[in-house]
């Protein structure tokens, strides 16, 4: 052995490394599950005043990190995750700590029984470390709507971390954890994986299953996966993707997903002809041309996707009066509940869904079933969608939350397609924007392995863990 | 040759035939396809004044019978159904003919191109005799409520044929077709084809294409087949499943459907312990006893299906909010015709969906997951589900319709499962009742397979053409 080897890791260095990273350090000896552990927990005591990414602890992670030491001392790991360390969405089910959905209502609620994904990843050997700041009802695009107040960005604390899975953004970046487990209904793991400059992977509807997370709309959620690294986002998926009888829009499979089979040099990546037009602020649009440029033989031949017949506004009204309505449902009790009153904003965007009528709600769904044949026919096109993350970087805590930040996001969520938010540079502001990339359903391997390529060409990632200037 | 085989077919033992036997005689020469849509288009003439079956018949059949003709001359035939002929449900397109819907207002709009189900019928040579008769909007029961008057049972002209695909069900019955599509949303399928006597199959969701045909509830929506025996059940689906890129429940398999692979005597069969609390007329209880009893060995282990946590009514009302909401938007530019009223029941029902608000939407479609989430449940300690059709028979045209006559249909139909009813005997008034079997989503083939033992086991089915008592 080396003197390099030898040494031992520093926290720094534990905090920035990828999952993957990680866990060949455990399978060499090098690292002990319960130092991880503990490096995040003394990491949190440290941070987490300043950045409020997390919102619960798990008390018994320690405890659970010293069993894994034994499993991987013995050589008896139960799982591809033994050891690694995660943060849950504030709107996941974990036994024994509340869901609190960013409502003070809710922070005495304990969950009886893990959510499946965390039952999955408890399975394969991670530990919980505890849960992660959401915007009030996950209904929100900013982080600083919950009642636990504002998440801070770790490469600014005084501009948003976006939302709504924002504490598990700011985790990730700041190395309070190895990865972390969002929700992307209309964009909650991608707006915030790109405004903190993180890996953000929402999968096809259905992938991973949604039983024990609070539905937001049914049709559109997802759980998905926020990491350092594109490998950490393949490792992860591949223990969460699993049949779940109790999530309606899981599917028994014959086969695995399919698996990367694209020709190198073969792809067709579409482009949105007039990003301006959408309201991609000049600067984004710029880093965008930059960083495409650079991909420029990655992305193979380029063609126009034709969106002319599709209104990324009206698809997202529509969007979100479905998911104003089931939310209506959902917080029916929290609504009427006068000694924890929910904000005005979130009263006022649900009273919204009361006064439309069930006839409203049907052609909203329509509407949506439109973008799922679009993307079937676009999909027949090309290959891979690219466009930005969001319209515009982060802004300052306490601007007016923006309409349209979620829209570039939408048209995943609404077709059922699996995206990736990459970093792809850093705005004048010295805060991270993200590349998006869309494939058909099911492409989810495939996408990851072109965001592999991409994130390796760009080489626009941050040095994690981010730490904002003191 | 025999002389039985030399000797010409009659019209009435054509009429009568099933698709299966007909594709036979075409095949060994006995048959022309020219002669069987002449006997079908001269009965047509003959009959259809009386029962109100066709609303509109398709000018180039016998023209595109001519042309199978020379086909199965030439033993150039480009399908499976190349040569029998086939009425369609007045809710689905067929290019150059109304799709009027039971509405006075739609009677004049040509449908410019086939929908799927109509051009994968055409593309295996079916000929198309024309369209039937439908409840206005496609929602009823009873096949009384089309501005084109009451379609009437072939078994006595004074009864209801039910609905909605009332047309469809009484041109089966009555020999003026060799098969016929209808559509099924919360029964009306199987409603039709139990008061009729004949066949149907409601498969899977998604399984045979929605394109072209006018939604009703798109998540409850289901292009069904009525038929003189079982196994053109299967011959005509396996002619019509396959994915279709315009629908949005459709979806690319990999492997077929699940063959048919029960171990016969290892069925475990559902039971409903009390069809009298569900509202089941005595009468048809004892029927369904009696055809239980006779299908003792076949129907294997018998268990008890525990339905106490499903409420019928209640999902029925959630089911039907659904289908009025869409059909209000559907329906939109017909309610403001004020050249074609609609009735005022369809007025009352509609107006209904606008009085509702978008989260008594959302809250009704959540209830509809739930039934999905029980029937995976369901289907993982039984094979399949016993239970008559409908709680009542036939009744007489001008009776008041009756509000639980899709409750037995309906589970199948929010569940997404398949469902068939099959003729299991007579009530004291001559009109025949259906046993239905429903299986777990994606067993359409085990349970026409299952559907053909109990049928050769109850011989109860009609002689065919079942024509009134003069």
């Amino acid at each position: 052995m080396t003197d390099i080897q030898e040494a031992e890791l520093s926290s720094q260095r534990l905090r920035g490394a990828s999952t993957f990273q990680l866990l060949h350090w455990m399978a060499s000896g090098r690292l002990a599950p319960s130092r991880l552990c503990a490096v995040y927990e003394e990491a949190i005591a440290d941070l987490n005043e300043a950045l409020n990414a997390f919102v619960a602890l798990d008390k018994t992670a320690a405890r659970d990190a010293a069993a894994s030491d034994q499993r991987r001392n013995g050589k008896t790991i139960i799982g591809r995750l033994d050891g690694v360390a995660v943060a849950i969405k504030d709107n996941i089910d974990v036994a024994g700590l509340p869901t609190a959905l960013g409502l003070a209502g809710r922070a005495a609620r304990i969950a009886e029984s893990d959510a499946t994904v965390v039952a999955r990843l408890r399975s394969a050997g991670a530990i919980i470390l505890g849960k992660t700041a959401v915007d009030e009802g996950a209904l929100g695009t900013t982080g600083t709507t919950a009642n636990t107040g504002a998440t801070r960005n770790p490469h600014h604390p005084e501009f948003i971390a976006g939302g709504s899975s924002a504490g598990s953004a700011a985790a990730v970046a700041a190395g309070l954890c190895s990865f972390a487990i969002g929700t992307d209904t209309l964009g909650s793991v991608r707006i915030p994986a790109s405004h903190c400059g993180v890996f953000g992977l929402r999968p096809t509807v259905g992938e991973i299953s949604t039983a024990g997370m609070i539905p937001a709309a049914r049709r559109l959620d997802s759980v998905g996966i926020l990491a350092r690294s594109v490998q950490d986002l393949a490792v992860v998926l591949q223990v969460l993707d699993a049949y779940d009888v109790e999530d309606v829009r899981s599917r028994r499979r014959r086969v695995a997903l399919s698996p990367p089979d694209w020709e190198p040099g073969r792809l067709r990546s579409g482009f949105l002809p007039n990003l301006a037009s959408l309201g991609v602020s000049p600067e984004v649009c710029s880093l965008f041309a930059r960083a495409t440029d650079a991909l420029g033989l990655e992305l193979g031949e380029r063609m126009d996707a034709d969106f002319s017949d599709y209104d990324f506004a009206r698809v997202r009204r529509a969007a979100l009066l479905i998911m104003e309505s089931e939310l209506a449902c959902e917080l029916e009790s929290d609504l009427d509940d006068g000694a924890h009153p929910v904000s005005a904003r979130l009263r006022d965007m649900l009273g919204f869904a009361r006064h439309k009528s069930a006839v409203h709600y049907a052609a909203a769904d329509r509407m949506l079933d439109g973008a799922v044949l679009k993307a079937r026919q676009l999909f027949g096109q090309i290959d891979v969608l690219v466009l930005p993350t969001v319209s515009q970087g982060p802004y300052r805590i306490g601007e007016t939350e923006r309409a349209n930040d979620a829209d570039l996001c939408s048209f995943a969520s609404v077709a059922g397609c699996p995206a990736i938010s990459l970093p792809m540079g850093k705005l004048e502001s010295g805060l991270p924007v993200g590349l998006q990339l869309v494939g058909a359903p099911g492409s989810d391997l495939r996408l990851i392995e072109l965001a592999e390529v991409c994130a390796s060409t760009l080489d626009a990632t941050p040095d994690y863990p981010v730490l904002p200037p003191r």
